[in-house]
């Protein structure tokens, strides 16, 4: 039982901030009814104006705004009524002074028109004469045809992941097909003797079944990527070197599940020191300290703590944002947060960032509380209990019961 | 150009409270690597305890606690070393008064044993003999056999979104396939004579693509949904009949995306009055005033008003805990918020609750600040710029600038 390790701890900010590899997955056109969430490789540009045409955007009258100047409801304007705008069609009718033309909202601005007045402030009170009781300006009640967008727009910016109004934009462009980032494989190497598939039906004592892996499937679908199981291997160095070295060659990212044990992260650590250049070696992190980064002939791999909790805590902080790098996102999404009161007082080593699992109750006033969930940071169910995490940062020696905090919910 | 509209209005607030339809869509089992998002019909519970054995939760001795009782530095306790534990396997080896044996992280407590002492207060100063310099309580070190998760627990509760750390859990217990409720099939039904298929080349004058066809798919998606494109009809009261009763035989709620003229939304009226209940026309809501929500031979439906931007406001508000409820879901996922100070007064009229888009910006001290986004609600463009809304309530006339706002996020 030797092996006490030695770090090269960093903090998360610093590894946020230094660990960057220059990897980007490949571009790929994908149809726009499968473009959520994925993320343009280039800005995409509007080659005609939006909507196109001057548009109404009430139900009225086209006029000649000068038509009606001054008019009231003691003084109505009378306008001979030319015709109506029939919605989706060029106008067959024209308004020339002292005329107007009925319009739909959302249709074509007569020739010689510049506004639309309100039905609300109009009466056919004969047929063929409209009364106006109110001024309108020119371009009152009209977009015009490139107020929407104008060519050569942008209508989606490269490096942030495409949103549902986003897709309407496209459409409304006519946008069918839009070039983004392939989603990143991430390949996942499980290991620990003790670690077995979770289809394991029966146990032997001592056997615990790989809860790692999919819920790190989980997060990587979350951030976009795409999961793809490398394996278990036993605690062995030889093993462990030629499943990385598989691993390296078919991922974008890969993710090391280490044994729980000092000696299987030994093993881990040498295997990947062989393989490529490690960045870290330790994170300034409660749960999560074990855990490593480093790049191996260009592909970043994150060692992971043995335990399920403290890897999923780490694969959150770093993993996630890693994910969203490599699909070329530089603006990811915001994750889910609430203030919340905390509910007891939370100790905290300073230097240290401190990862706390909370539940957070709706107060019927409206308040939230934010109850820290204790216990073995090897349990799972706290994890999954959890309704988010506060963080408590480096410098601080603890929070106050009462405090407002900031919780990240789980998605 | 008659139709004034006469709204039978209610609140948002109302309306999430008082519109809620039985409906629930069919169970289905899925594998666990395709269950992340998806709803339990059922709570799911473990048929055997997890760790499932004494756990070791540090890399260390085994002992037997009352052996280091008043050990110290300077008087520790020797123990002699019966031998080790190895990963993944039934212990062979005892440990009685007197003796203890290694045991890294996460092995099984050797019978005899009720403590392990972690390696960083022991020497192995001789061969075979362990001085132990802290004394340890019985159940220091290990994890109980049902510490994680006892037999018949609650692994995942029915009516919450499976989240990362569930499908961990779920897969240490051996659970390969859960049954889910299935993504409620939601039609898109879009109308207006200007609308064509947003795989349009060419528009003529007046013709505009479908866009919220698209956006409408994309929140879907993201509330769990199947979207289904149910085609794109005339303002035609036979056709939207004809086209709506298809729709309501093959889905689990119909979205009717109506023309924007006042003509499309009254034939579109007309056509769900005459298939089923209307439980109102018209939100106290600023964009998506002329909403309808009705119910037809048990399938709900939601009439959007004409204009994109005001449809997604309504169906975001609206149609988002629908889909989610026909999915069983009864605990939905909070959406994204972050706090920011308003960048400008907002004006709004009271007794309507008010949705305006922002974007928002961090400033270098950290805080957020929110800008409003003003122009005609008809633009797209606007909503796509957009990083989220806030919502002005009910009672309010308006808010300050420099005032608190919780902005929700555009995911």
């Amino acid at each position: 039982m030797t092996g006490r390790e030695f770090f090269t701890a960093r903090t998360v900010g610093e590894a946020l901030v230094g660990f960057r590899p220059e990897r980007r997955t490949a571009v790929e056109p994908v149809p726009l009814d499968g473009a959520l969430g994925r993320v343009p490789a280039a800005d995409v540009r509007a080659d005609a104006p939006l909507p196109g045409f001057a548009r109404s955007t009430v139900d009225g009258y086209a006029v000649r705004a000068a038509d009606t100047y001054g008019a009231s409801d003691g003084l109505p304007s009378y306008l001979d009524l030319a015709g109506a705008v029939r919605m989706g069609a060029a106008p067959t009718v024209t308004v020339t002074p002292g005329r107007c033309a009925a319009i739909p909202t959302g249709a074509v601005l007569p020739a010689g028109a510049d506004a639309v007045v309100m039905v609300e402030y109009t009466a056919e009170t004969m047929p063929g004469t409209v009364e106006v009781t109110r001024p309108v300006a020119p371009g009152s009640g009209v977009v015009q045809p490139d107020d929407d967008v104008a060519v050569g727009a942008v209508l989606v910016p490269a490096g942030r992941p495409l949103r549902a109004p986003d897709l309407g934009l496209l459409a409304a462009a006519g946008v069918t097909t839009v070039d983004v980032h392939a989603r990143p494989r991430v390949a996942i190497l499980s290991t620990g003797d003790e670690v077995v598939p979770s289809d394991t039906k029966e146990l032997t004592v001592g056997q615990v079944r790989d809860a790692t892996a999919s819920a790190l499937a989980g997060l990587i679908r979350e951030a976009g990527g795409d999961p793809v199981y490398a394996g278990i291997v036993p605690d062995d160095e030889g093993a462990l070197r030629s499943a990385l070295t598989d691993a390296l060659g078919a991922a974008d990212l890969v993710v090391v599940s280490a044994g729980s044990s000092v000696g299987a992260r030994d093993e881990t650590a040498a295997a990947v020191s062989a393989l490529g250049e490690v960045w870290c070696h330790g994170l300034a992190l409660k749960p999560g300290k074990p855990t490593m980064l480093a790049e191996c002939a260009g592909v970043p791999l994150i060692g992971l703590p043995g335990n399920p909790l403290s890897a999923l805590v780490v694969f959150r902080l770093l993993g996630v944002p890693l994910v969203r790098r490599l699909a070329g996102c530089d603006r990811p999404p915001p994750a889910p947060r609430v203030r919340a009161r905390l509910a007891r007082d939370l100790p905290s080593a300073a230097g240290r960032l401190d990862v706390v699992q909370v539940t957070v109750t709706e107060d019927p006033d409206g308040t939230c509380r934010a109850e820290p969930l204790f216990g073995p940071s090897a349990l799972l169910s706290v994890l999954a209990r959890a309704d988010g995490y506060l963080v408590v940062p480096e410098p601080a020696t603890g929070l106050d019961a009462g405090t407002d905090v900031e919780v990240v919910l789980h998605a």
